[in-house]
């Protein structure tokens, strides 16, 4: 992992994030986790459940901030996901002021990085190769499944 | 209403969205519905639940496409909202290809219309006294639930 800017408190939530997304490979969906973290306080964890739940909206980044619950302030904190977020992960980081999103890998999928440097959120990307690699099997194994997760019409 | 340019499948996808708004405010709720047609084929609907689930995710368009459920594509659909779609919603409809948005009113909050717009959604602005009343009344007597469901952080 290539991870200049990750302190401790990075790693605990990165690696959570991590577990999650190996916890959502096994149970037979799309395995993308995320955490968040206010500094060393670990606030929630989740990950995609488009299959298990049948919930086109439970990406990682939603289900993790969905187990988190209601709060009246993002300040200080940190999301982690394994892979760029969406456009829709994206403008619930914006919308809630999540200042800082640390992202696993853009290799797979590119998300809306830019967007989220526009609305002024910190972007870590540190291009882990365990979850470059996760997400690229799984892509590999099943194309529609992740084509109906990031929006993409076959029939188009 | 002002209502120039809605067909009649729009009058009943707008007329739910209003109907889940009005269910959200009886239930204590922030009073924010929507549905999704395809023409005339009612899709789904839902409305804001961050109060009755305890969920910050669960806007009125992401209930609607939660209870919507999985689709390979959403092309021809429309989703209809009673107010302005914010960040996290007008997300979800850039993310899942959502070409067509009819809107209630944007007085009360003018969420992310522009970025729709450039995406090249088609934004319908209908300006609806009703659903601008019950929206502009709910602010008005739970100014902090408000905020805190657009992300506004009052310790700021």
């Amino acid at each position: 992992m290539n991870q200049p800017e990750l302190d401790e408190h990075d790693r605990a939530g990165y690696a959570l994030a991590l577990e999650e997304a190996l916890l959502g490979a096994a149970e037979g969906g799309v395995p993308i986790g995320s955490s968040l973290f206010e500094g060393g306080t670990r606030l929630g964890s989740g990950h995609n459940r488009r299959v298990q739940n049948g919930d086109p909206t439970s990406h990682g980044e939603i289900d993790c901030l969905r187990n988190v619950g209601r709060r009246a302030s993002y300040a200080g904190t940190t999301l982690y996901s394994t892979l760029a977020p969406c456009a829709l992960c994206s403008g619930a980081i914006i919308l809630f002021g999540i200042p800082r999103v640390v992202v696993g890998e853009n290799r797979n999928f590119d998300g809306e990085l830019d967007l989220l440097r526009d609305r002024g959120v910190e972007v870590v990307l540190i291009d882990d190769a365990e979850a470059t690699a996760i997400m690229g099997q799984f892509i590999a194994e099943n194309p529609s499944l992740w084509n109906e997760d990031i929006g993409v019409d076959e029939g188009d």
